[in-house]
């Protein structure tokens, strides 16, 4: 859903970064005339994610190339599955192979730990989102690979959503000072989210009528207490010290979202690997 | 190392994507002229890399932004250590926090991996090296932070070092023709490493001469006979399937270096945050 | 409230359109140590906007740029005031002049004609807001001036929040059906605004509590039922047709914000002037 | 006659400020597969300009994207005329719709308003100019849309043509001097045009032979003088506080161009609005 | 004269082209704090040109650097001379050499080129200009190399001034016709220039009273006869195989212009050395 | 070789220099549906290079242009050989024609010189290498071209190979350090190079085992003895003072390689000429 201009900028920048003048092993080698096919497979199981943006880096260096994708982004794979098969010039699978497996496996990687979490909190009513802690130059494809994993994008950057946490409330010397001061120059489709350390801080919230709070590193009785005083007046998002192993817990605790950094400043790459078909 | 203007273009990407047109939260509540100190802690044990990256996001924001570093680049820090001081507008402090975080973090995240693999093969004449499996946009830094974590740059692109694997020799049908056309066609100052994948193809290619070996997912065993029967005449590096469990084994094959995809392709976030001082 | 180094390249765009190569008038005549001082003077009555990003034209061209602001960003002018005061280089000053008051001006003229719309509803709960009816290129100069005229800003882009037409509506069959599909994908920072044509579907929105409805090119007589039935349930956008002669009117009817394409897309340029000091 | 990828720079720019990372409406309620017919609808009297880059704003977002333009650019339209009709898949249609009118009503502003001028000094010699008082940024498409409203682009930028104003003067002493060294330094193809106040500075100029004089803010009674005076040794050109209401006049003294900075920097959008079929 | 900025972008670009990623002689085995000193010495007699550009790469890689410069841009030189002093960090100095050396090297060879042509016609009427015969990327520096040996600018771009070649006049079937339609089209600030063959054409061409002619081809013979026929109604441009022994003779012809397409696309490089100072 | 996008980008930047704006010639003469045919005619001995770069900037114009390559890059040509045959819209190919002929006859001129010393050498050992004494933005372009004329490419930039020059040794007391140092610190895939100034260097530098030498303005009975000295221990490189004079007497020392910096910084434009055919 990202523009097609957006992804060839990224693509294109890591080409220049991986080839920069050429690829003195395969442009000294390989016929320009040689074709070849190729396939995808995954050597692990997982959630795809990028497959197109992967197939793009091939049509990037030459014309003629050919896919067909056989499992789809957000689709989940097993071990040996193949991904997809393409045809096109020996030479641009070969100059093209690590910058798209390198794209591929990082957004496999993080569609597949989200996955994970939304799994791990299925029949509770909390959803699963990403934060700003994204990594530079990436993050429109990272936000989008945590929806192909099931998650949900939290504000993607800072115009789109206030939130006040203790550092701007020093600064004003209170939170309804702060959340007044908001209102009368936010323009109207802009919420607030208010950070807050504990129960009296989450009354003074409510009583503002701020849309989000954020229980900030709270244990999972203390969000089970804030989940019956808010009693839906706000949405509760949980954020802090979460991990696969406890975030069922912190589910079950009633909140409404679930927030987690590591799901992209923290990616493990999903193994894919690119076969080449003997001549 | 890497030039300021290169850093400055990947930070302010960075601080696009992460404030677009203002930030609504610190731009309405902060006033112009308030003034902060502030320090980055950090959260873990770790090998520090990037604090000047972070410290040129805040001075790309506040001209009068001053700073003092503690602990540089490569050196071992202790959870709880203060990293660095610094001082500037608020608005600068607020707005620049996670994009400079983001930086810092992922930079340390590898420094500090890196640095664990260098350790664990202390005593040994074994290196550690990267590998093109970087982050698209971030080869640069990934690869500088690497070497702060005492490890050392395999290629930096497909320019610098001709590297034959099988896909290149099928086309070629012999290793020895692949490399008597590299050898006529590349400059002087390029090497030949040819992936290899049991003894035999070993032995050609230390018959041809060329400069590094790789031993493909060979086990420890095999990577020992591989060391004497190379006996110096080319540099072996082991590569796949390396962990901090199995490289000491590695390393005391006697290979000459050991590269890991992980140490760029599946970063872990050091974590480090920054403490404003209440005003 | 824009980074600087936004409003550099925009500047460095604008100065690289007029410039080119050289300013053959200037560069051949103007001795380059000639020092000039300078000022703005209003020719009208209106608001001031974009003097810092005006005399940021002429630091770029001369390092040793110095200025005085007289009057600032948001700050009422009549005819004949001195807005700043300026000294530099006489080629900065006359290469840099066109650029600079083409953007000081179109940014008061923007600030201008949204502080008439604020004025006008003075007194009432309404408050003006622009669209994306913007100019290609401006967007974030664009709202900021608007800003600085006293409006608000609707939302930034498509990203910020969604926005229901009966375009979108037609491809779903139902306005329940497409809300409840966007609730189950968006974040949780995202309002849904829901633009409705009468009274009917006011209702229908308010049931399924959307919180913002835009009240699409209703007459006043229809506004005011609105604001009945709504009674402060979601808040209400006037949008359509609206000018200085009307916007009080609508504004009685009681809705909250009312937005004008105007302000952004057919913006008359403030009259302000660059008078030299004869040497 | 703008180059492709210049106009495509312009349109990616304005896209990603208009979409950013989604479209976070349609890209979550529209499928994929579903295509659209649409129509571009006039909703006043004016001339249509820049159908071909609004169209491409659609092309960029939907490879499959057909349009037919029945009314081109420079042609009259009536409200109500259809200006082009065009089929393509729903989401680029409402994903590019903003941005595509937002282009197109600009530069029909600008033709319509030029075109009014051209239309109102007919029958005269005088010809319809724009000047250097362009928007940041679309400089090369709002002089096109002068040309397509039947107008003349005065200068390009300042490499162009040398214009003397009092300010450069002053820094000679003399028009003589400064005439002559400007001979002295620039290329053959460069015509010098001099500014004048006054019917003594008029006949300096004329003596010596400068190709274009202006005739700065004169009164329709001198500038018929000084259309005598020059009897066609010179181009003369009328500017300042020239509106359609006294255009007439002043291209009645004989002058030959009129340069009106308001087609550019204080443009009316030009109502169209995109109608789509209801499937 | 050339904006600095504008400037910086193509050292930026030479820059990354010549270190890319890092220095690995350099910011391997030089001190972070070791500064030194070195100058700029002329190893053949010529005219300077470029020294601004080639210490401002220093600058971009040295916040500290200073320098003083001894022979400006334009003066002669001798083999041996001291053109500039400057003083830097080492790892500046070592990095930056060669793509200082390059700019320099190159500028300073179209000054002294283009001064040995100006030098070579002086005492006729006859100016040295250059054509649109330039390297991709550097037309800016080698036109202002040019003015900087003495030489004058032909027009910068196609938009800057018309001239009609036997091409576009085959499409319009006569000189008259095509003349009348720029005319017609074109603004007032452009000349028209003409390309003719024989005096026929000269003839005719002056009959239209286009205010450049070029005379293409033609021998001395043949142009003395064109001066003798134009009696200054139009400039008369030379081109056309002419060389540094051929050029006096066709400036005695008594024609205006002579441009020479070698002077930036046959361009030899000035040899000027970077001798550092031991420490 | 060199990625398309890339050749594109330099494209794009030339005929933005080339045009800017419009062709006031072209665009206003030139019906939009006149279609001509135009040939590529060499106008010297020598050996083309880019007409595929040539071919892309009229593509670029042009969707439908269509082209036929006779000589391909890297044949040798003679005078009145047509390289190339095309058809294309009549106003692409004029708007084109000066980028595309800056183009092609540069990389021509490249690949021309380059080959002259590649057959000057033949039939001894030494290849001809180019140096990074490149044009600002052109060293990629430069490089393939020299390739395409037979030689051979040096380092491509700084991180490709080490190079001690003795302003590095100066810096580190000893050669021996120096070499230490790096090779400490670099990756396993960098080549050393020392350049020494006479035989005792010669002997220190093999004796620590560098895999290149540079012969520094040695003559050539100097080389006759390093090359007996070395013995093949290592690659000898000479380099300064290199002509096509004395270019076969070097090469028959037993040199590896002779590196030019004039292949690429003192460029003979190779003159092709494109006709088009009367319609």
């Amino acid at each position: 859903m990202i523009m097609q201009f957006e992804i060839d900028d990224i693509i294109k920048k890591a080409l220049m970064e991986d080839i920069n003048y050429i690829d003195v092993t395969t442009d000294y080698l390989i016929p320009d005339d040689m074709v070849t096919t190729a396939k995808y497979v995954a050597k692990a199981d997982g959630v795809v994610c990028g497959t197109e943006v992967a197939m793009r880096v091939f049509q990037l260096l030459d014309k003629n190339f050919e896919y067909e994708i056989l499992i789809k982004d957000g689709e989940k794979v097993s071990k040996g599955d193949i991904i997809a098969k393409f045809t096109g010039s020996a030479k641009a699978l070969l100059k093209g192979e690590r910058t798209a497996l390198n794209l591929i496996q990082h957004m496999s990687g993080i569609a597949t730990a989200t996955r994970a979490c939304v799994d791990a909190v299925a029949g509770t009513k909390a959803s699963i989102a990403d934060t700003r802690k994204t990594l530079p130059g990436l993050r429109a494809l990272q936000k989008y690979s945590v929806t192909v994993g099931g998650g949900k994008n939290h504000r993607y950057n800072l115009s789109d959503c206030a939130m006040l946490k203790d550092t701007h409330l020093d600064a004003y010397g209170s939170m309804e000072k702060a959340v007044e001061v908001l209102r009368s120059k936010m323009g109207h489709t802009v919420k607030i989210e208010v950070e807050v350390a504990n129960l009296e801080e989450l009354q003074k919230a409510l009583d503002l009528g701020v849309e989000i709070i954020m229980l900030d590193n709270m244990d999972c009785q203390q969000m089970t207490k804030a989940v019956e005083i808010t009693a839906g007046k706000a949405k509760l998002e949980a954020s802090g010290n979460v991990t696969l192993e406890n975030i069922k817990e912190i589910a079950q605790t009633g909140v409404d979202i679930i927030s987690l950094g590591a799901l992209t400043h923290s990616v493990k790459a999903f193994d894919i690997s690119m076969k080449i078909d003997k001549n």
